[in-house]
C-alpha cells in the first residue's frame, strides 16, 4: 500500500484528502508516497507557532534549549536505521545516507555543545563589548540579540532529506524560533519519518516544530517583519518565493541557498608528479558521484593548467570507468540513480546546453548500464565529464547547473585566467584549491574570495584530515553571493543570530548592569559585606566589590622580584636605560609583580567557596608603576555563568590596579571557578 | 539665475539639458535649483566604478582607507558653512544643521578613528578565531571578510542631505567599496555642494564616488552579485526598488531603512514629581520640533500611563506654546518650514487620516504662523499633537506616518498593554523608555526589543549625557525589522561588512598562517636564529619562536612567593586542604610564579627594539604545577599590526608553558610594543 504522507500542524498529524501527488521511487519509478498539503489552515500554523510555539520556547535559556537539542540527537541517533532503510528509494547509498542522516545528527550536537559553550544560560546575548558614549561615563550602549517572536519558514530541498532539517531547525530552535518545514515533495517521505521521530520523542514543546508536506499554500500571506525564511533550492523558485509581496512589505528575512557552480582548481604549480595532482582527481570523482552530484555544493567546473588538461582529463576517465551503477537497496556502496526521471530528464537537458561549446569526454547522457538495475525505470545516469572548447568564450558552463553526477574541464593559461574563469560563476558556495605554493594560494585565494561563501585549500599537509570540497561544516558559514543566493547557514553561533534581532541599548551603566546581568565600569559597585571570595557562586551579587589595603612596591622589591624569577629586563634594573625607553620614567615595576602584589593583596587565604583562578582576559598596563609608588585593587563581580558542570560556576571579576593618585596602572578580568550552594 | 544641478558621472561634472525639475525652497517657494539625470549613461558609471574606483580603493589597507576618511573630514570641517548657508532654504535651522552637517562629519571621524583601531592594516579582515576542523590539527578554518568588487548605490533621504551621504559613504569607502549616490531631489543641491568639495579635495581615487542628481533611470539593470543597495525613504519606494528583477536574480544585498512609528514610554513608575517626566516632556518636544520633526528616528507615538496623560498632554502643551516658526535664513533658532509645500500637503492628509481615530489637542495643521514669514508660499506646519481616543482601537496611529511636526498620545492601563502597542508599529528604528525602576525597565525593554534596532532608556543619571532618542551614532546600530525596512546601517564595524563578503577558508594550519599572516597552533614554528627579542618589528617573521630552557619550581619557590606576594591562598600552603579542593592533587604553584617564572625564562635582559610589554590575553591555566614540576616556555611570532604612531608595531606572541611532561599548563597571548626599522 502506498503511504499517505501526513503534516504535522497544531501538533496534530493530519492526512491529506486531496490534490496528493505521487512520489516515484528513484530506483524503480513505482509510486512510494502521496503527498498534498491541501486542506491545512496555514494562518493557523503560524499562530500555533507564534502563540504556543515562540512563548514556549523563549521561556527556556540557550543552555535549556542547548540540552534540548542534545537529547534530541541523542534520541534520534539511537533510531536512524528506519531512515537509512527509507532513504534507499531516493537513490541514496551508504555513504550518501552518511552525508544526510549522520551528517544532519553530527550538526544538531554540533549546535548543542557549541550553544552550551558560546551562549550564556540567558534569554538573550550581549553582543560586544559596552560602547562609551560620553565624556563623564554616564551614558553607555551595549548590543544585545534577542529571539524574533515570529516563526521560521525553512523550505528544503529534495537532495538532504534529513540534514536539511537539521541543519536548519537547529540553530533556529536555539535562538528560540519556532520552525515550520516544508521539504521538497521528492523525498519528502524520509523527512516525515524524521519529524515522526522528533514527535515522538516529547522533547520540543508545542508548536515548537511543524511540518508540511505538499505546498507552501498561502503561508507566505500570513507572515510578517518577526518572521524568517530559509530556502534552499532553484533560482527559478527562489525567485517566485522572494517576489512574493509580503516579503518587500515587511522586510522579511530571506535566507537563499540555490544553484551554484562550484569550481575545484588544480593550481598553476602542480604537475602530476605532486601528490596534489592525485587529491585533485579524487576529489573531483567523489563530489561528482556522491549523491550521483546531487548536491548543491558538486564541483561543477574543473579548471585545469592548460599544460596539464589533458593528463587530468584521462586520470578522471580511468576513475570514472571504476564507477559502478546500482541498486542501493541491495548494494549500498554503488553509485545510486538521481532522485526521480523527471530530474534525469532536466540533466539531460542541462548537458545538452553545455554541449553546444563543450565534447562529452566521458559517459551518454541517454544510456547507461549496471548490474541488476532497470535503467529505464530507475533514475540512473553514469557519471558525465564534457571538455569545454574554448574556456573563454562559454557561456553556459558558468550559467547551467545540471544537478546530477556531470561536470566541465576547463583549461586556463595563467592564474588571472583561472580567477576570471572562476568568478563568471557569478557567486557560488564553495571552490576548492589544490596548490603547494604560498603565493598561488594567495592569488587564487583572495581573488576568489569575494564570490564564495567558502573556500578549501588543499595540499599533502592537510589531505588526509580534510573534510572535503562538498561538506558545508557547522563551524563555518555555508552560502555564497549572487547566484548562490546571498544567503548564509551555519557558522557557528552566526546562524542563530538569523533568528534574532540585534537591538542597541542606550542607558546609564546601572541600568544596563540591571538589565544584562554585566557590570561595567561607571555601574555602581557597592562595598560588599564580607570578602566575596568568602560567598558561593549564588549568593555573589554582580556588581559588588571590594577595595585592598594599599601596598607600596619598592626598589627592593622590584630587584628581589628580578633576581627571584629571572626578569631582569633592562627596564627594572638599569636606571638611565629605561629611562632612554620612550615608555618609562625611569626604573618600573614588572607587570608581573603588579599582578602577584595585586592577588596578595586580594586573595583570601582560608578554603572557601572559591575554587581556582583558572585564567585572565584582556590584561592591560596602563601605567608605569615607579619604586615606591603604592598600589591598591577594586574588584568588582562583573559576570557569573554556570558550568558545565552543575556543583560550578564561572565568575569574572573586573580588577582595577591604581596607584597612591588613584590612577589606574592594570586593568583586567580575573576568572574564577567557585562552588555553587548546595 | 537658478542653478541647474551637476551630476558627478565617470570624474566628470556634467549638466544635464533635457528633463529638468524644479527644486522649490521650503521657506518661500522659489525655485532654488533644477535637476535630471537625463543624459546619464548608468552603464558606463558602474563599469566606471568597478573598474577604476573599486580596484584603486581595494590597493590600499583599511588603515590608508581609514587615513583618507580622516583627511577628508578635515577638508570638510574647514568648509562646512557654505553647506550651512545653502541648507536653510531646506528649511533647516542651526540646530537642523547641526544634526546633519556636523552629525555628518562627527561620523567620517568616527569611522577614521575606529578604522585605524579595530581594522588591520592589511586588505582583509580576519574574523573570530580559528576553527578546530580535525583531530590531529592539520586542517583548520578561518572566517575572512573580503571587499566585494562591486559599487555601492546609496540612496538616501531629502532630510539629511549631508548626513545622509556622510553615514553611508564611511563604511563603504573604509571597506574599500566605491559609491555612486543618488540624494533626494529635494535637496539635492545641498547635497551636489558637499560632493563637490570632496571632489575638490582630491583625496578620493578616481571612481571611488559619483553622484546622481535627479532619477536613478536604468541603474539597476547594471547591478550584479557584487553590488550593494543601501536604501533609506518610504516604504512605497523601497518596495517598487526592491521588486527590481535584477536584485532577485543576482541575491543583491538590499539595506532599507525607512517608515518607522517610533515610540517614546513614559513608564508606568513615573509621576510629574519625578526628574524623568520633565525629561520625556522635552524629550518628545525635541523629536517632534527638530528638523521640524522630518526625522526618520522622530517619535511619533508618545505613549503613557493612563493616570498621567493629561499631566503629559498639558505639559506639552505648555511647551508647544513656546516653539517660535521663523525662517532659518534670517532666524536661525527657530523651527523651519517643511521641506516643501508638497511635503506639507502630505502630512495634512496623514494628520486626516490620524483624525479619524485621535483628536487633535494642539495646533492646526492648515494654519500656522510666525515672525516675518509668508506660511502660505513657505512650507510651514505648528507642532500639531493628537490624543487617540481609544488607544487598544486605534490602527491608523501604527501604520501613518506623518513625517513633519506630528504625534499621538496613546494612554495605557499596564506595562503589558504599553508593549503590546508598541509592538503594533511592528517594527521601528528606535523607542525611547522614561523610567527609575529595573523592573520596568527589564519588563519593557525585553519586551519590545525584537521589533527595534536601538532602544534608549533615559533616566536621572544619564540624561544629562544622554544623546537623545533621534541621534543614531556611529558606534551603534541604525536600522529596525519590519516596517522599518530590515536594514542596519552604521554600529561601529558591522556596517563595515555590510560591503564585504565573509568567506570560510579551510587550509593546512602551514597554508592559513601564510594567507593570513597570523600563525596558530599547528603551523610551523621555524627555531629563530637569534632570540628574536633582539629583532625589531619588521624583521621579526610571523611564525618564528624560541624554546627556553627549563626551570624545576620547588616547594621553596612557592613559599617564598606566597610570602613575598602576600598570596598565601591555601591551595599554595596547605597539603590537605588542596588536595581537597577538586581541581588540584595538592599544594600546587600560583599562576602569577607560573607567569612570572615564565618571563623570567624567555626576557632578554640588554635594551632591545622590544620596548615594552603593555598586556595579556586570553590567558588559561589548563594544569596545576606541583612543587618539582619543571617549566620551559614556546614563544612564537603570532601576529603583528602597525602602531598608531610609525615608529612602533605591536607584535602579538603566542606563549604555552609546559611541563617536565611536555603538557602545557598554561597559555595566553604576551602583547609587546617593538620598535621598527629606521
Amino acid at each position: 500500500m502506498t503511504t499517505t504522507l501526513q503534516s504535522l500542524a497544531l501538533d496534530r498529524w493530519t492526512t491529506p484528502e486531496t490534490g496528493l501527488v505521487d512520489i516515484p521511487s528513484a530506483v524503480d519509478g513505482r509510486v512510494v508516497a502521496r503527498a498534498s498539503s491541501a486542506g491545512l489552515d496555514f494562518a493557523a500554523m503560524v499562530r500555533h507557532a507564534r502563540d504556543l510555539g515562540g512563548p514556549a520556547l523563549r521561556k527556556m535559556s540557550f543552555h535549556r534549549r542547548a540540552d534540548m537539542l542534545k537529547a534530541l540527537g541523542a534520541y534520534l541517533g539511537e533510531r536512524k536505521e528506519m531512515l537509512y532503510a527509507l532513504a534507499a528509494d531516493t537513490g541514496a547509498n551508504r555513504r550518501d545516507n552518511a552525508i544526510d542522516i549522520d551528517g544532519g545528527l553530527v550538526t544538531l550536537a554540533a549546535y548543542a555543545s557549541r550553544g552550551r559553550r558560546e551562549l550564556p544560560d540567558a534569554r538573550f546575548v550581549t553582543e560586544g563589548e559596552a560602547e562609551s558614549l560620553s565624556k563623564r561615563g554616564s551614558f553607555v550602549g551595549q548590543h544585545i540579540l534577542s529571539p524574533l517572536h515570529g516563526v521560521a519558514i525553512h523550505i528544503n530541498a529534495f537532495n538532504f532529506p534529513c540534514w536539511g532539517l537539521l541543519e536548519k531547525l537547529a540553530p533556529a530552535l536555539l535562538a528560540g524560533v519556532p520552525v515550520i518545514a516544508k521539504p521538497a515533495t521528492a523525498t519528502a517521505y524520509v523527512t516525515e519519518a524524521l519529524v515522526k521521530l522528533i514527535h515522538q520523542s516529547g522533547l520540543l514543546p508545542a508548536g515548537a516544530l511543524q511540518l508540511v508536506c505538499g505546498g507552501l499554500g498561502d503561508l507566505f500571506d500570513h507572515l510578517g517583519g518577526q518572521d524568517v525564511i530559509a530556502f534552499t533550492g532553484s533560482i527559478e523558485t527562489s525567485e517566485k518565493l522572494r517576489a512574493h509581496p509580503s516579503i518587500a512589505l515587511h522586510s522579511i528575512r530571506f535566507i537563499a541557498e540555490r544553484d551554484s557552480l562550484n569550481a575545484a582548481i588544480l593550481g598553476s604549480d602542480i604537475t602530476p608528479a605532486d601528490p596534489e595532482f592525485d587529491l585533485f582527481i579524487r576529489e573531483v570523482v567523489r563530489e561528482m558521484t556522491a549523491k550521483a552530484g546531487q548536491k548543491c555544493t558538486a564541483i561543477r567546473r574543473v579548471l585545469a593548467p592548460r599544460a596539464q588538461e589533458a593528463a587530468v582529463i584521462e586520470a578522471l576517465k580511468a576513475k570514472f570507468a571504476e564507477v559502478r551503477l546500482g541498486d542501493p537497496r541491495h548494494d549500498d556502496k554503488a553509485m545510486g540513480p538521481l532522485v526521480s526521471r523527471d530530474q534525469r530528464d532536466a540533466v539531460r537537458v542541462a548537458i545538452a546546453a553545455l554541449s553546444t561549446e563543450a565534447e562529452i569526454v566521458f559517459g551518454n547522457p541517454d544510456s547507461c548500464s549496471g548490474e541488476g538495475i532497470d535503467t529505464e525505470a530507475g533514475a540512473y545516469m553514469s557519471p558525465i565529464l564534457l571538455r569545454a572548447r574554448d574556456p573563454m568564450q562559454a557561456l553556459e558552463v558558468h550559467d547551467t547547473e545540471a544537478f546530477g553526477p556531470v561536470a566541465t574541464v576547463l583549461a586556463y593559461d595563467d592564474v588571472d585566467q583561472a580567477i576570471e574563469l572562476v568568478r563568471r560563476g557569478e557567486g557560488s558556495l564553495v571552490a576548492s584549491l589544490f596548490t603547494n605554493d604560498d603565493g598561488v594560494a594567495e592569488q587564487i585565494a583572495l581573488g576568489i574570495a569575494p564570490w564564495h561563501g567558502r573556500l578549501l585549500i588543499v595540499d599533502r599537509d592537510c589531505a588526509a584530515e580534510s573534510t572535503g570540497h562538498g561538506a558545508p561544516l557547522p563551524a563555518l558559514v555555508h552560502g555564497g553571493p549572487g547566484r548562490a543566493g546571498g544567503g548564509e547557514e551555519l557558522g557557528g553561533m552566526r546562524s542563530v543570530a538569523h533568528y534574532m534581532q540585534r537591538t542597541a541599548i542606550q542607558a546609564s551603566p546601572r541600568r544596563l548592569a540591571a538589565l544584562t546581568g554585566t557590570w561595567s565600569r561607571g555601574a555602581p559597585a557597592p562595598a560588599a559585606s564580607v570578602h566575596p571570595f568568602t560567598r558561593n557562586y549564588d549568593e555573589l551579587v554582580v556588581g559588588e566589590s571590594i577595595e585592598t589595603a594599599s601596598r607600596p612596591i619598592t626598589l627592593a622589591d622590584i630587584e628581589h622580584f628580578a633576581h627571584f624569577t629571572g626578569d631582569t629586563f633592562y627596564a627594572h634594573m638599569d636606571e638611565a636605560a629605561a629611562k632612554a625607553n620612550p615608555f618609562f620614567p625611569g626604573r618600573v615595576a614588572h607587570g608581573y609583580l603588579i599582578l602577584a602584589f595585586a592577588a596578595g593583596l586580594f586573595v583570601d587565604p582560608a578554603p572557601g567557596p572559591l575554587l581556582a583562578n583558572y585564567g585572565l582576559d584582556n590584561l592591560r598596563f596602563l601605567k608605569p608603576v615607579s619604586p615606591d609608588d603604592a598600589i591598591r585593587v577594586k574588584l568588582t563581580v562583573k559576570q557569573k555563568s554556570p558550568a558545565r558542570r552543575p556543583e560550578y560556576g564561572e565568575v569574572r571579576w573586573d580588577v582595577e590596579v591604581v596607584n597612591q593618585n588613584d590612577e589606574p596602572v592594570a586593568r583586567y578580568d580575573l576568572l574564577t571557578m567557585s562552588a555553587r550552594a548546595k
